[in-house]
Protein backbone atom coordinates (compact mmCIF):
# COMPACT_ATOMS: atom_id res chain seq x y z
CA UNK A 1 0.00 0.00 0.00
CA UNK A 2 2.37 2.48 1.02
CA UNK A 3 5.60 1.35 -0.29
CA UNK A 4 7.78 4.31 1.44
CA UNK A 5 8.97 3.93 4.97
CA UNK A 6 10.09 7.21 6.23
CA UNK A 7 11.28 7.74 9.79
CA UNK A 8 10.78 11.04 11.25
CA UNK A 9 13.41 11.64 14.16
CA UNK A 10 13.02 14.39 16.57
CA UNK A 11 16.20 15.58 18.88
CA UNK A 12 15.75 18.35 21.22
CA UNK A 13 17.44 21.00 23.25
CA UNK A 14 19.38 19.14 25.97
CA UNK A 15 21.17 17.01 22.94
CA UNK A 16 21.57 19.65 20.59
CA UNK A 17 23.19 21.79 24.07
CA UNK A 18 25.74 19.19 24.27
CA UNK A 19 28.26 18.91 21.62
CA UNK A 20 29.52 14.77 22.66
CA UNK A 21 26.02 13.84 22.55
CA UNK A 22 25.00 15.02 19.71
CA UNK A 23 27.78 13.53 17.97
CA UNK A 24 26.69 10.07 19.16
CA UNK A 25 22.89 10.24 18.37
CA UNK A 26 24.59 11.43 14.87
CA UNK A 27 26.62 8.00 14.55
CA UNK A 28 23.75 6.20 15.47
CA UNK A 29 21.45 8.21 13.25
CA UNK A 30 23.61 7.53 10.62
CA UNK A 31 23.57 3.61 11.26
CA UNK A 32 19.88 3.19 10.55
CA UNK A 33 18.38 2.34 7.40
CA UNK A 34 16.20 3.63 5.00
CA UNK A 35 14.62 6.90 4.14
CA UNK A 36 14.89 9.76 7.08
CA UNK A 37 13.82 13.08 8.35
CA UNK A 38 15.55 14.49 11.41
CA UNK A 39 14.28 17.85 12.77
CA UNK A 40 15.82 19.54 15.48
CA UNK A 41 15.29 22.18 18.30
CA UNK A 42 17.31 24.69 19.58
CA UNK A 43 18.92 24.43 22.98
CA UNK A 44 20.11 27.02 25.33
CA UNK A 45 22.61 28.65 22.96
CA UNK A 46 20.64 31.20 21.48
CA UNK A 47 19.94 32.58 25.03
CA UNK A 48 23.01 32.47 26.24
CA UNK A 49 23.96 34.55 22.65
CA UNK A 50 21.57 36.95 23.55
CA UNK A 51 22.87 37.88 27.01
CA UNK A 52 26.21 38.58 25.66
CA UNK A 53 24.47 40.85 23.32
CA UNK A 54 22.78 42.46 26.25
CA UNK A 55 19.68 41.23 25.51
CA UNK A 56 17.05 39.73 27.45
CA UNK A 57 15.76 36.38 26.38
CA UNK A 58 12.04 36.15 27.71
CA UNK A 59 9.83 32.95 28.16
CA UNK A 60 6.31 32.73 28.82
CA UNK A 61 4.74 29.11 29.59
CA UNK A 62 7.97 27.74 28.63
CA UNK A 63 7.62 29.62 25.45
CA UNK A 64 9.67 31.60 23.86
CA UNK A 65 8.32 35.28 23.31
CA UNK A 66 10.46 36.57 20.42
CA UNK A 67 10.61 40.19 19.42
CA UNK A 68 12.92 41.37 16.23
CA UNK A 69 16.14 41.39 17.94
CA UNK A 70 15.43 37.44 19.84
CA UNK A 71 14.19 36.28 15.81
CA UNK A 72 17.67 37.70 14.11
CA UNK A 73 19.57 35.26 17.11
CA UNK A 74 17.12 32.39 16.91
CA UNK A 75 17.19 32.40 13.10
CA UNK A 76 21.18 32.60 13.16
CA UNK A 77 21.37 30.14 15.96
CA UNK A 78 18.71 27.58 14.57
CA UNK A 79 18.86 27.47 10.48
CA UNK A 80 22.93 28.63 10.95
CA UNK A 81 25.22 27.39 13.72
CA UNK A 82 23.29 24.41 14.99
CA UNK A 83 21.33 23.50 11.48
CA UNK A 84 24.78 23.47 9.10
CA UNK A 85 26.86 21.87 11.75
CA UNK A 86 24.32 18.87 12.03
CA UNK A 87 24.53 18.68 8.43
CA UNK A 88 28.50 18.41 8.06
CA UNK A 89 28.32 16.08 10.66
CA UNK A 90 26.09 14.05 9.02
CA UNK A 91 28.11 14.53 5.68
CA UNK A 92 31.19 13.16 7.11
CA UNK A 93 29.22 9.90 8.53
CA UNK A 94 28.23 9.54 4.70
CA UNK A 95 24.41 10.65 5.25
CA UNK A 96 23.34 13.74 2.68
CA UNK A 97 22.14 15.66 4.74
CA UNK A 98 20.29 18.80 3.78
CA UNK A 99 19.34 21.58 5.95
CA UNK A 100 16.16 23.51 5.51
CA UNK A 101 14.10 26.16 7.21
CA UNK A 102 10.43 26.01 6.65
CA UNK A 103 11.12 28.95 4.09
CA UNK A 104 13.93 27.02 2.01
CA UNK A 105 11.57 25.37 -0.85
CA UNK A 106 8.40 26.76 0.58
CA UNK A 107 8.27 23.55 2.78
CA UNK A 108 6.68 24.63 6.18
CA UNK A 109 4.52 28.09 5.32
CA UNK A 110 2.79 28.82 8.64
CA UNK A 111 1.07 31.96 10.36
CA UNK A 112 2.41 34.11 13.11
CA UNK A 113 0.93 33.57 16.47
CA UNK A 114 -2.47 35.65 16.89
CA UNK A 115 -2.06 37.76 20.08
CA UNK A 116 -4.60 36.55 22.49
CA UNK A 117 -3.32 37.14 26.41
CA UNK A 118 0.25 36.67 25.42
CA UNK A 119 1.42 38.55 22.05
CA UNK A 120 4.40 35.69 21.47
CA UNK A 121 6.14 38.18 18.96
CA UNK A 122 7.64 36.36 15.98
CA UNK A 123 6.21 32.83 16.82
CA UNK A 124 4.50 30.65 14.42
CA UNK A 125 1.65 28.31 14.40
CA UNK A 126 1.79 25.41 11.62
CA UNK A 127 0.04 22.07 10.84
CA UNK A 128 0.37 19.38 8.65
CA UNK A 129 -1.78 21.25 6.14
CA UNK A 130 1.98 23.67 6.35
CA UNK A 131 3.83 21.39 4.87
CA UNK A 132 5.09 20.86 1.55
CA UNK A 133 5.50 17.13 1.51
CA UNK A 134 5.92 16.70 -2.38
CA UNK A 135 9.43 18.67 -1.75
CA UNK A 136 9.84 16.38 0.88
CA UNK A 137 9.36 13.48 -1.01
CA UNK A 138 11.65 14.67 -4.05
CA UNK A 139 14.53 15.14 -1.58
CA UNK A 140 13.99 11.67 -0.37
CA UNK A 141 13.72 9.97 -3.41
CA UNK A 142 17.21 11.55 -4.35
CA UNK A 143 18.68 9.73 -1.32
CA UNK A 144 18.82 13.01 0.54
CA UNK A 145 17.89 13.32 4.28
CA UNK A 146 16.28 16.73 5.27
CA UNK A 147 17.44 18.14 8.60
CA UNK A 148 14.92 20.96 9.55
CA UNK A 149 15.47 23.69 11.88
CA UNK A 150 12.65 25.12 14.06
CA UNK A 151 12.10 28.45 11.61
CA UNK A 152 8.96 28.63 9.45
CA UNK A 153 7.94 31.32 7.60
CA UNK A 154 4.85 33.29 6.47
CA UNK A 155 5.09 33.39 2.90
CA UNK A 156 4.83 36.87 3.58
CA UNK A 157 8.60 37.20 3.77
CA UNK A 158 8.37 37.24 7.47
CA UNK A 159 10.57 34.06 9.18
CA UNK A 160 9.12 33.01 12.60
CA UNK A 161 10.17 31.09 15.67
CA UNK A 162 8.11 27.35 16.39
CA UNK A 163 8.91 24.00 18.13
CA UNK A 164 10.07 21.36 16.61
CA UNK A 165 7.83 18.87 18.32
CA UNK A 166 5.39 20.65 16.61
CA UNK A 167 7.28 20.49 13.38
CA UNK A 168 7.92 17.04 13.43
CA UNK A 169 4.52 15.68 13.92
CA UNK A 170 3.13 18.05 11.07
CA UNK A 171 5.61 16.95 8.66
CA UNK A 172 5.11 13.36 9.84
CA UNK A 173 1.38 13.21 9.51
CA UNK A 174 1.69 15.34 6.31
CA UNK A 175 4.06 12.63 4.67
CA UNK A 176 1.55 9.49 6.40
CA UNK A 177 -0.97 9.29 2.84
CA UNK A 178 1.97 8.15 1.19
CA UNK A 179 4.07 6.39 3.47
CA UNK A 180 4.87 4.13 6.33
CA UNK A 181 5.58 7.04 8.97
CA UNK A 182 7.59 6.39 11.71
CA UNK A 183 7.81 9.17 14.51
CA UNK A 184 10.63 8.94 17.05
CA UNK A 185 10.97 11.60 19.98
CA UNK A 186 14.77 11.32 21.14
CA UNK A 187 14.92 12.39 24.68
CA UNK A 188 16.71 11.82 27.69
CA UNK A 189 14.98 9.03 29.44
CA UNK A 190 14.41 5.65 27.71
CA UNK A 191 11.20 5.83 26.92
CA UNK A 192 8.22 5.75 28.98
CA UNK A 193 8.30 4.44 32.36
CA UNK A 194 6.19 2.78 34.70
CA UNK A 195 7.79 4.16 37.64
CA UNK A 196 9.31 7.87 36.70
CA UNK A 197 12.01 6.94 39.41
CA UNK A 198 13.39 3.39 37.53
CA UNK A 199 14.85 3.88 34.16
CA UNK A 200 14.21 0.40 33.52
CA UNK A 201 10.70 0.03 33.98
CA UNK A 202 10.29 0.87 30.41
CA UNK A 203 7.10 0.17 28.92
CA UNK A 204 7.53 -1.55 25.84
CA UNK A 205 4.41 -1.24 23.77
CA UNK A 206 1.31 1.11 24.54
CA UNK A 207 -1.79 1.29 22.23
CA UNK A 208 -5.70 2.85 22.68
CA UNK A 209 -7.05 0.74 24.79
CA UNK A 210 -3.79 0.15 27.29
CA UNK A 211 -3.20 4.08 27.19
CA UNK A 212 -6.43 4.71 28.76
CA UNK A 213 -6.17 1.94 31.55
CA UNK A 214 -2.90 4.17 32.05
CA UNK A 215 -4.09 7.48 32.25
CA UNK A 216 -6.45 5.65 35.00
CA UNK A 217 -3.94 4.66 36.95
CA UNK A 218 -2.34 8.06 37.00
CA UNK A 219 0.57 5.77 35.56
CA UNK A 220 0.83 8.48 32.68
CA UNK A 221 0.24 11.86 34.15
CA UNK A 222 2.51 15.19 34.55
CA UNK A 223 5.20 15.81 31.23
CA UNK A 224 4.26 12.94 29.59
CA UNK A 225 0.84 13.10 29.30
CA UNK A 226 1.00 15.72 27.04
CA UNK A 227 3.50 14.29 24.64
CA UNK A 228 1.68 11.01 24.30
CA UNK A 229 -1.54 12.77 23.56
CA UNK A 230 0.27 14.30 21.13
CA UNK A 231 1.44 11.21 19.51
CA UNK A 232 -1.84 9.43 19.97
CA UNK A 233 -2.90 12.26 17.95
CA UNK A 234 -0.43 11.88 15.44
CA UNK A 235 -1.44 8.07 14.90
CA UNK A 236 -5.06 9.63 14.74
CA UNK A 237 -3.79 11.03 11.83
CA UNK A 238 -2.41 8.03 9.81
CA UNK A 239 1.48 7.86 11.68
CA UNK A 240 1.87 3.86 11.75
CA UNK A 241 3.55 4.26 15.01
CA UNK A 242 5.81 6.83 17.37
CA UNK A 243 9.01 5.71 19.39
CA UNK A 244 9.54 7.56 22.19
CA UNK A 245 13.23 6.57 23.46
CA UNK A 246 16.51 7.75 24.52
CA UNK A 247 18.66 9.52 21.96
CA UNK A 248 21.75 7.40 22.34
CA UNK A 249 19.52 4.00 22.44
CA UNK A 250 17.63 5.00 18.99
CA UNK A 251 18.93 1.47 17.15
CA UNK A 252 18.16 -0.52 20.55
CA UNK A 253 14.83 -2.40 22.15
CA UNK A 254 14.76 -0.26 24.70
CA UNK A 255 11.97 2.08 24.04
CA UNK A 256 8.54 2.69 24.15
CA UNK A 257 6.49 1.87 20.72
CA UNK A 258 3.15 3.85 20.56
CA UNK A 259 0.41 1.84 18.10
CA UNK A 260 -3.52 2.70 17.97
CA UNK A 261 -3.85 -1.09 18.02
CA UNK B 1 22.64 21.41 -27.84
CA UNK B 2 23.04 23.07 -24.71
CA UNK B 3 18.95 22.98 -23.60
CA UNK B 4 18.97 24.41 -20.62
CA UNK B 5 19.73 28.17 -20.10
CA UNK B 6 21.11 28.92 -16.30
CA UNK B 7 22.14 32.08 -15.06
CA UNK B 8 24.38 32.43 -12.02
CA UNK B 9 23.84 35.80 -10.03
CA UNK B 10 25.90 37.05 -7.49
CA UNK B 11 25.48 39.95 -4.94
CA UNK B 12 27.86 40.95 -2.76
CA UNK B 13 28.97 42.27 0.70
CA UNK B 14 27.69 46.27 -0.23
CA UNK B 15 24.11 45.29 -1.69
CA UNK B 16 23.63 42.84 1.68
CA UNK B 17 24.37 45.65 4.06
CA UNK B 18 21.88 47.70 2.72
CA UNK B 19 18.30 46.13 3.63
CA UNK B 20 16.66 48.65 1.36
CA UNK B 21 18.71 48.41 -1.87
CA UNK B 22 18.98 44.13 -1.38
CA UNK B 23 14.62 44.08 -1.12
CA UNK B 24 15.15 46.47 -4.50
CA UNK B 25 17.81 44.01 -5.73
CA UNK B 26 15.48 40.75 -4.82
CA UNK B 27 12.18 42.31 -6.99
CA UNK B 28 14.28 42.65 -9.84
CA UNK B 29 15.21 39.00 -9.78
CA UNK B 30 12.03 38.06 -8.97
CA UNK B 31 11.08 39.50 -12.63
CA UNK B 32 13.87 37.90 -14.75
CA UNK B 33 12.93 34.32 -16.16
CA UNK B 34 14.29 30.91 -16.62
CA UNK B 35 16.35 29.00 -14.33
CA UNK B 36 18.86 30.83 -11.94
CA UNK B 37 20.93 30.57 -9.08
CA UNK B 38 22.00 33.48 -6.39
CA UNK B 39 24.89 33.45 -4.58
CA UNK B 40 25.18 36.08 -1.64
CA UNK B 41 27.99 37.25 -0.45
CA UNK B 42 28.68 38.19 3.45
CA UNK B 43 28.58 41.89 4.40
CA UNK B 44 29.87 43.92 7.15
CA UNK B 45 27.08 41.60 9.91
CA UNK B 46 29.27 39.47 11.29
CA UNK B 47 32.21 41.56 11.59
CA UNK B 48 30.00 43.84 14.02
CA UNK B 49 28.29 41.00 15.54
CA UNK B 50 31.69 39.70 16.16
CA UNK B 51 32.76 43.53 18.04
CA UNK B 52 29.53 43.43 20.18
CA UNK B 53 31.13 40.15 21.60
CA UNK B 54 34.30 41.34 21.97
CA UNK B 55 36.30 39.67 19.16
CA UNK B 56 38.36 40.64 17.36
CA UNK B 57 38.00 40.52 13.47
CA UNK B 58 41.03 40.09 11.26
CA UNK B 59 41.61 40.85 7.55
CA UNK B 60 44.63 39.89 6.09
CA UNK B 61 45.08 40.68 2.30
CA UNK B 62 41.37 41.80 2.90
CA UNK B 63 40.57 38.08 3.56
CA UNK B 64 38.71 37.10 7.00
CA UNK B 65 41.73 35.23 9.53
CA UNK B 66 38.78 32.68 10.50
CA UNK B 67 39.33 30.91 14.06
CA UNK B 68 36.77 28.76 15.32
CA UNK B 69 35.24 31.67 17.65
CA UNK B 70 34.46 33.54 13.84
CA UNK B 71 33.56 30.76 11.86
CA UNK B 72 30.98 30.10 14.53
CA UNK B 73 29.80 33.46 13.73
CA UNK B 74 30.23 33.55 9.83
CA UNK B 75 28.35 30.56 9.80
CA UNK B 76 25.41 32.30 11.86
CA UNK B 77 25.29 35.32 9.60
CA UNK B 78 25.63 34.38 6.46
CA UNK B 79 23.81 30.79 6.35
CA UNK B 80 21.62 31.87 9.03
CA UNK B 81 20.26 35.13 8.85
CA UNK B 82 21.37 36.53 5.87
CA UNK B 83 20.77 33.16 3.57
CA UNK B 84 16.74 32.61 5.56
CA UNK B 85 16.27 36.30 4.80
CA UNK B 86 16.83 36.27 1.37
CA UNK B 87 15.05 32.86 1.36
CA UNK B 88 11.80 34.31 2.73
CA UNK B 89 12.18 37.31 0.66
CA UNK B 90 12.05 35.33 -2.30
CA UNK B 91 9.40 33.24 -1.42
CA UNK B 92 6.95 36.65 -0.73
CA UNK B 93 8.37 37.50 -4.36
CA UNK B 94 6.75 34.23 -6.03
CA UNK B 95 10.44 32.43 -6.60
CA UNK B 96 10.78 29.00 -4.67
CA UNK B 97 14.38 29.71 -3.21
CA UNK B 98 16.27 27.52 -1.38
CA UNK B 99 18.98 28.47 0.65
CA UNK B 100 22.05 26.23 0.99
CA UNK B 101 25.78 25.70 2.60
CA UNK B 102 28.18 23.76 0.76
CA UNK B 103 27.20 21.02 3.09
CA UNK B 104 23.42 20.92 2.27
CA UNK B 105 23.41 18.18 -0.07
CA UNK B 106 27.18 18.15 -0.33
CA UNK B 107 26.59 20.94 -2.79
CA UNK B 108 30.25 21.76 -2.56
CA UNK B 109 32.65 20.44 -0.64
CA UNK B 110 36.26 22.11 -0.78
CA UNK B 111 39.34 21.51 1.33
CA UNK B 112 40.64 23.87 3.95
CA UNK B 113 43.71 26.27 2.72
CA UNK B 114 46.95 24.74 3.40
CA UNK B 115 48.86 27.35 5.90
CA UNK B 116 51.87 29.17 3.71
CA UNK B 117 53.25 32.70 4.94
CA UNK B 118 49.76 33.09 6.46
CA UNK B 119 47.24 31.22 8.47
CA UNK B 120 43.87 31.69 7.38
CA UNK B 121 42.42 29.54 9.89
CA UNK B 122 39.16 27.96 8.58
CA UNK B 123 38.86 29.19 5.29
CA UNK B 124 37.91 26.93 1.97
CA UNK B 125 39.40 26.72 -0.85
CA UNK B 126 36.85 24.97 -4.32
CA UNK B 127 37.24 24.58 -8.03
CA UNK B 128 34.51 23.50 -10.29
CA UNK B 129 35.43 20.27 -9.32
CA UNK B 130 34.10 20.97 -6.00
CA UNK B 131 30.24 21.65 -6.89
CA UNK B 132 28.12 18.63 -7.19
CA UNK B 133 26.49 19.85 -10.19
CA UNK B 134 23.64 16.88 -10.64
CA UNK B 135 22.17 18.43 -6.93
CA UNK B 136 21.72 22.17 -8.62
CA UNK B 137 20.27 20.39 -11.90
CA UNK B 138 17.85 18.37 -9.60
CA UNK B 139 16.79 21.01 -8.31
CA UNK B 140 16.97 23.83 -11.07
CA UNK B 141 14.77 20.95 -12.80
CA UNK B 142 12.15 20.65 -9.76
CA UNK B 143 11.68 24.55 -10.31
CA UNK B 144 13.72 25.88 -7.17
CA UNK B 145 16.43 28.61 -7.08
CA UNK B 146 19.08 27.40 -4.99
CA UNK B 147 20.70 30.62 -3.35
CA UNK B 148 24.13 29.79 -2.15
CA UNK B 149 25.77 31.45 1.02
CA UNK B 150 29.63 31.03 1.09
CA UNK B 151 30.35 28.50 3.38
CA UNK B 152 31.19 25.64 2.22
CA UNK B 153 32.27 22.28 4.12
CA UNK B 154 35.36 19.78 4.06
CA UNK B 155 33.37 16.13 3.69
CA UNK B 156 34.76 15.84 7.51
CA UNK B 157 32.42 17.58 9.68
CA UNK B 158 34.55 20.55 9.35
CA UNK B 159 32.53 24.18 7.90
CA UNK B 160 34.94 26.25 6.50
CA UNK B 161 34.67 29.96 5.12
CA UNK B 162 35.02 31.13 1.37
CA UNK B 163 34.60 33.75 -1.09
CA UNK B 164 31.05 34.49 -3.04
CA UNK B 165 32.73 35.30 -6.13
CA UNK B 166 34.62 31.91 -6.06
CA UNK B 167 31.36 30.15 -5.47
CA UNK B 168 29.77 31.86 -8.31
CA UNK B 169 32.24 31.24 -10.87
CA UNK B 170 32.96 27.42 -9.79
CA UNK B 171 29.21 27.10 -10.24
CA UNK B 172 28.61 28.96 -13.49
CA UNK B 173 32.15 26.62 -14.61
CA UNK B 174 30.52 23.05 -13.26
CA UNK B 175 27.09 23.81 -15.07
CA UNK B 176 28.53 25.02 -18.47
CA UNK B 177 29.15 21.27 -19.83
CA UNK B 178 25.47 20.74 -19.80
CA UNK B 179 23.90 24.37 -20.22
CA UNK B 180 24.18 27.54 -21.64
CA UNK B 181 25.42 29.54 -17.88
CA UNK B 182 25.41 33.39 -17.82
CA UNK B 183 27.22 34.39 -14.94
CA UNK B 184 26.09 38.04 -14.02
CA UNK B 185 28.25 39.63 -10.82
CA UNK B 186 26.25 42.63 -9.50
CA UNK B 187 27.73 45.16 -7.96
CA UNK B 188 27.60 49.07 -7.32
CA UNK B 189 28.92 50.03 -10.78
CA UNK B 190 27.01 50.23 -14.10
CA UNK B 191 29.57 47.92 -15.25
CA UNK B 192 33.12 48.24 -16.55
CA UNK B 193 33.66 51.79 -17.85
CA UNK B 194 36.01 53.65 -19.99
CA UNK B 195 36.22 56.01 -17.56
CA UNK B 196 36.14 55.55 -13.74
CA UNK B 197 34.73 58.44 -12.70
CA UNK B 198 31.89 58.59 -15.08
CA UNK B 199 29.18 56.06 -14.81
CA UNK B 200 27.64 56.25 -18.26
CA UNK B 201 31.00 55.46 -20.12
CA UNK B 202 30.17 52.02 -19.96
CA UNK B 203 31.76 49.27 -22.25
CA UNK B 204 28.62 47.79 -23.66
CA UNK B 205 30.88 44.51 -24.79
CA UNK B 206 33.91 43.19 -24.58
CA UNK B 207 35.40 39.51 -26.18
CA UNK B 208 38.90 38.56 -25.61
CA UNK B 209 40.52 40.13 -28.55
CA UNK B 210 38.92 43.84 -27.27
CA UNK B 211 40.13 43.17 -23.96
CA UNK B 212 43.71 42.11 -24.58
CA UNK B 213 43.90 45.86 -26.28
CA UNK B 214 41.92 47.47 -23.36
CA UNK B 215 44.71 45.94 -21.17
CA UNK B 216 47.09 47.55 -23.12
CA UNK B 217 45.66 50.97 -23.57
CA UNK B 218 45.25 50.84 -19.42
CA UNK B 219 41.53 51.47 -19.37
CA UNK B 220 41.37 48.42 -17.73
CA UNK B 221 43.78 48.40 -14.54
CA UNK B 222 43.74 48.28 -10.96
CA UNK B 223 40.48 46.63 -8.99
CA UNK B 224 38.94 45.65 -12.24
CA UNK B 225 41.40 43.52 -13.46
CA UNK B 226 41.51 40.40 -11.09
CA UNK B 227 37.72 40.96 -11.77
CA UNK B 228 37.98 40.45 -15.53
CA UNK B 229 40.63 38.10 -15.37
CA UNK B 230 38.47 35.60 -13.38
CA UNK B 231 35.51 36.18 -15.77
CA UNK B 232 37.38 35.66 -18.92
CA UNK B 233 38.46 32.30 -17.18
CA UNK B 234 35.22 31.25 -16.23
CA UNK B 235 34.53 31.56 -20.34
CA UNK B 236 37.45 30.17 -21.03
CA UNK B 237 36.02 27.20 -18.89
CA UNK B 238 32.88 26.96 -21.32
CA UNK B 239 30.29 29.90 -19.03
CA UNK B 240 28.48 31.52 -22.38
CA UNK B 241 28.98 34.96 -21.25
CA UNK B 242 29.76 37.32 -18.09
CA UNK B 243 27.83 39.94 -17.29
CA UNK B 244 29.17 42.85 -15.00
CA UNK B 245 26.55 45.55 -14.02
CA UNK B 246 24.88 47.82 -11.37
CA UNK B 247 22.62 45.00 -8.72
CA UNK B 248 19.64 47.39 -9.45
CA UNK B 249 19.87 47.26 -13.49
CA UNK B 250 20.20 43.66 -13.78
CA UNK B 251 17.45 43.63 -15.98
CA UNK B 252 18.90 46.67 -18.34
CA UNK B 253 20.92 47.13 -20.99
CA UNK B 254 22.98 49.77 -18.76
CA UNK B 255 25.89 46.51 -18.41
CA UNK B 256 29.17 44.56 -19.96
CA UNK B 257 28.66 41.60 -21.58
CA UNK B 258 31.68 39.90 -22.02
CA UNK B 259 31.81 36.45 -24.42
CA UNK B 260 35.26 34.72 -25.87
CA UNK B 261 34.60 35.99 -29.55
Amino acid sequence: MNNLAVTVYKIGGGIIDDAAELGKFLELLAQTTGPKILVHGGGKGASAMMRELGLTPQLVNGRRVTDAAALDIVVMFYAGKTNKGVVANLQRLGINALGLSGADGNVIQGVKRPVKEVDYGFVGDLTAGSVNKNLLHNLLQAGLTPVLCPIIHDGRGQLLNTNADTIASAVAVALAPEADVTLHYCFEKNGVLRDVNDDNSVIPEINSASYAELKVQGIIADGMLPKLENAFAALNQGVSRVIIGHALHINSDLRTILCLN
